[in-house]
């Protein structure tokens, strides 16, 4: 039977701001990358997070952005790799000492926002965050877009290396992720994104715009939490992939 | 052979700012308690801190306080114990991580500022920061400031704990430091306050400024490392120590 | 024809964080308190409510609260009064320089949470915040919460001061608000709500949960920019008022 | 007679942090650049500064830097220029309101660190700091480092433009300061230092390293506040221009 995951970014609040419905997007995915405190979050926040994902079996990740409150991790700042393996092995400890906390523990981590963007394409970024995972704990699985040097950065450290791929976002012919300014970068369409990721889970490719088909390990599927439609586009990929008798399962 | 251990508070810089000499504090301390990140410290000070403690042979203790760079930590800010318990949960965390980045290991967490004096008289404020440190890892030992509700909270909990003096500060007849607003609050002279320390350790009490010795288990000297002649007052405190053959050793 | 203000708190988002729909209060409300940064609010929110309310003849205030992100500005942190005084100053300050830069005028200030309920309780801390407004502009209207220290201490210090009742919060036999941990602290109902409003305007008198009266200067109504049926609530609350023939207007 | 001003940033502390002698080069300085609490300074460091400035007659400008307290204003974070203008005009306003409130007024601006550096060549930036500084407020004199784009931007915005050069620092041949990474960027020598002074505010010139002479509006000569002996160099630079009959004197 063949299994995938379904993975969203949680607990990006803070304080009285609230950013998605956690607890709605909790009963629909099977692992919950959670904001760490310095892009997004706090220990109240990830605690909670780590808390509902225990009571519902849900896989927990820590998700590690730049320090950057005010731009939500989204302003590329020009941190050095040395400064990036420091802030990303701080929010790591911080998650696990909080999911210790919680009675859950965390069993991959996976980049936000800019640190991510840049990781995809810079392999010294890539491999400055698979460096700071290894050296956290070796044991932590590292969630990589599929088809980035995020990718070869995490087998290159000996990680496991989990690949994703969006349920909404549009690929070009390399399989990577159209910028978000450029046409076809969304798909709005539920039942299109729906039927495209069934496809892409079943035959194991990245579908691009024109309709090329990259062969690819597709094991988890990000939908995205933080927007209005959130919960309603995680539901209809949910729905349509246990429709297509693909079993949904954390990865780890 | 009597031994004992000497610790200071470390790491206390921010961004471009110094606070203390850490690079001369880490060649007289056992232990060094690092700041992490909510009230001082930052991930680059603190992973600097840990791999030059390594270096040294000298034992690391997490040191979480109130979230509150403006006010270091020393206003009394009316948290929950919940939000007390949490933060110090992400704190000491956040200080594993970069701990086993820098390839050294938190063994121990000793409380900061206003959470530490609230801790020292409140018993539930103490009871949440023990509560944070055995959800987090069990093994690790409690610092706690002798003969306060710290030492009550930590044995209740079954942490190992530990009891510290002030080698610079006064104690009043019931072992509870001075209040640093009252006179005899400081000791500011090295003499008088290693001669002291050394009849302390010697004898297992703590003298107050009266002269009246109560029994007490004399584990650690806390110096301080963040004013002028921190250093100087800290080498001979050490000094005195070694003359008086008491051997100078982390607690763990 | 008698006249009456009504102000909402807005740009109370941070960053990619939202709270409230400022865009639909600033086509109900006259005043406009606008959060200064300290609490919430940043540079990009602040210029942007000035400009939409300069576009819709909105008057606006600076909304100056505890330097408390996290917090929200809720929490009763120890600042004192002469931290007070000058965070305040700065806070003023800084929303003058931005609305300037839109072309608007700063012409009140009214407190923010913590710092507004202890200084409706504690003269010296109403005292610091009046201060803080005179040393800065002479010239702004303090806006303060009816029958409270805040207009001791406005009137005291020689500004303008102008009262304001809510809108949605009980009173008790003093004219206080009921603490929101008690029954009857909240007016749910918006038919309530708008016809409670419409007679202690008209009668220029605050009524309390026991149906006493207290003639009041009742000058301004604060209607809630922040919870979800906030701007039914506010609608309701002008459309009443003009069904009344009360004249809507800023008090400037 | 010559005329020329002595400026040095100052107020560049946060909380328990200092940074630098503030007290000295009050007593050494004509004209003092004060952090705006983004990328150092807060509320009460400011009120200081511009208190002591008041008593001795020092003048005061706003010093505003990146929203960046971890990387002191020195990171190249990429802002875009609405933003750059928006939390200038924040500071700008956040430094009058403490001015007011301290007795004093803020006369000029003067950026720092990383956004100094990049309006220096980038006339987009400078232009937007200028439209920020126009915008609070026309009478405000912007403090230019000489012969760059920031000056340009100025003078075309309508401002008072004064242009500044540095006491220690090496120019190459276009007038540009010489990267701090490369050989000549610091002149350390206090004597050659305060002899190349005299001589660039003497003669009117920019002098490079190489011996090159660059007509120059010298109308302000900087001096270093954070380093361990900025008030030993400032005083030097001071006591040399005294000797050569230059009168120090704010440009405003």
């Amino acid at each position: 039977m063949v299994q995938v995951d379904l993975n969203s970014d949680l607990g990006e609040g803070y304080g009285a701001y609230t950013c998605g419905d956690d607890d709605a997007m909790l009963g629909i995915v099977t692992s919950a990358n959670v904001a760490c405190g310095m892009h997004a979050g706090d220990p109240e926040i990830m605690a909670n997070a780590f808390k509902v994902a225990r009571e519902r079996g849900v896989a927990i990740g820590a998700h590690p952005g730049f320090p950057d409150l005010w731009g939500f991790g989204r302003r590329r700042i020009p941190y050095s790799t040395g400064e990036i393996e420091r802030f990303v092995a701080y929010q790591i400890g911080a998650a696990q000492g909080l999911a210790s906390y919680s009675g859950h523990r965390i069993t991959y981590v996976k980049a936000h926002g800019a640190v991510a963007n840049i990781a995809a394409e810079d392999r010294s970024v890539a491999d400055a965050i698979a460096k700071a995972v290894k050296a956290v704990d070796p044991s932590l699985v590292l969630l990589a877009i599929a088809l980035t040097e995020q990718v070869s950065a995490g087998e290159a450290a000996g990680l496991t290396t989990v690949q994703e791929i969006f349920a909404d976002r549009g690929y070009d012919d390399r399989g990577q992720l159209i910028a978000r300014s450029k046409p076809g970068a969304m798909i709005h369409d539920q039942e299109e994104a729906a039927s495209r990721v069934v496809e892409m889970v079943t035959e194991g490719v990245i579908i691009s715009a024109s309709g090329k088909r990259l062969p690819t390990r597709v094991q988890s599927i990000c939908v995205h939490g933080d927007s209005g439609h959130a919960v309603a586009m995680a539901k209809h990929v949910r729905g349509a992939l246990e429709q297509s008798a693909i079993a949904l399962k954390s990865f780890v």
